[in-house]
């Protein structure tokens, strides 16, 4: 049987991929960022054992993505930050996507119990 | 070739279509709502010749779909009423999206030629 | 009140905006394009009006856009063609959507009123 | 630092949420099934530590879910059974999504250092 621990991360996962695939594609400006970020947090931490969520998308890397006259891009992990907290029967589990070697990175960062 | 009142109302059913599948799916409690009415409406004003976008999700609507304990339901479009604008080379449609025999329709109210 | 060539150019537009948000971000690698193809064209020729899709995502864009080391890329506008027919009250649209200037342009191409 | 199992089962988890929260939505019908499943698993397979996905669409559920006149529904959780099988640095997970009490389930089956 998976430990408490194995289930924590598990649940960890589904949120990230949840957040990713639920708002990936979204046309996204400068204008819209700060919605978009308040939103992505509240929708996901709606889901079972999600304590807390933090989004950042980065306006500077939007705007380096506009590169066509239309003045919006569509959200990719590249233009994002993302922190999670995870807490399941006692243990929390944390989690953060980041870009790593040009490539946006979802990271298991610390299983813990808590006291 | 089509006309130009043709083209407006392709590009309103384009922000619809993306509208919808976009965020359809989405985790939505009453906790969420207005977060995520204006992500997207903000969203949707991005993209081109879309003048302005309402989005009303129903808390009470929410809260019925709302049967099991885990607090959330998923969006879907018997959820909320949407109406958008678009402006397409003087041409003004109007769209609108809302319950109709127990399913959402979205529907193209009228298309004017702007004064 | 809206026209009948009106509203199958509202319907056209949907049926793209579904198509481009449902499917966009979806992980695709040369392996795994002739069957994200057929599920996409089968998937939206479901909906109301929707007489044919055909999708044609291509193998070298897609080869192209795979630069890192895990061997697939998300789905965009930019690695596929597709053209859609609908047929709406005898009026026959006609769409395409395809690169333009390095940017995917969903095109209303032909609205007709059929024998 | 999280162990090997652990990270196995969050790429577990990842795999599952971009599964549902890619695919949730689209249009299905019992004409278009067997090509959504097929796509549906290839494309996730595509992910990294990825062995293996089986999705089966129950027709008969979707029959059912069919209640108006348009032919089709969409795709939710309640209308498939999904299994998974990632490989993460000698450790096996194994993943099952499936109805409970009337709700999808997403499950962490076990965990495996294989031989």
């Amino acid at each position: 049987m998976p430990t408490d621990a194995q289930r924590a991360c598990f649940e960890a996962g589904i949120k990230f991929g949840t957040l990713y695939h639920q708002f990936a594609g979204t046309p996204v400006s400068p204008d819209s960022t700060r919605s978009l970020e308040t939103a992505m947090a509240e929708a996901i931490e709606n889901q079972p054992y999600c304590e807390s969520v933090t989004v950042r998308i980065d306006d500077d890397r939007v705007r380096e993505a506009i590169d066509h006259g239309n003045g919006y891009t569509e959200l990719t992990g590249t233009l994002m930050d993302v922190t999670m907290r995870i807490e399941y029967d006692g243990i929390t589990a944390e989690t953060r996507m980041e870009m790593a070697d040009g490539y946006p990175l979802m990271k298991l960062e610390r299983v813990d119990r808590g006291e």
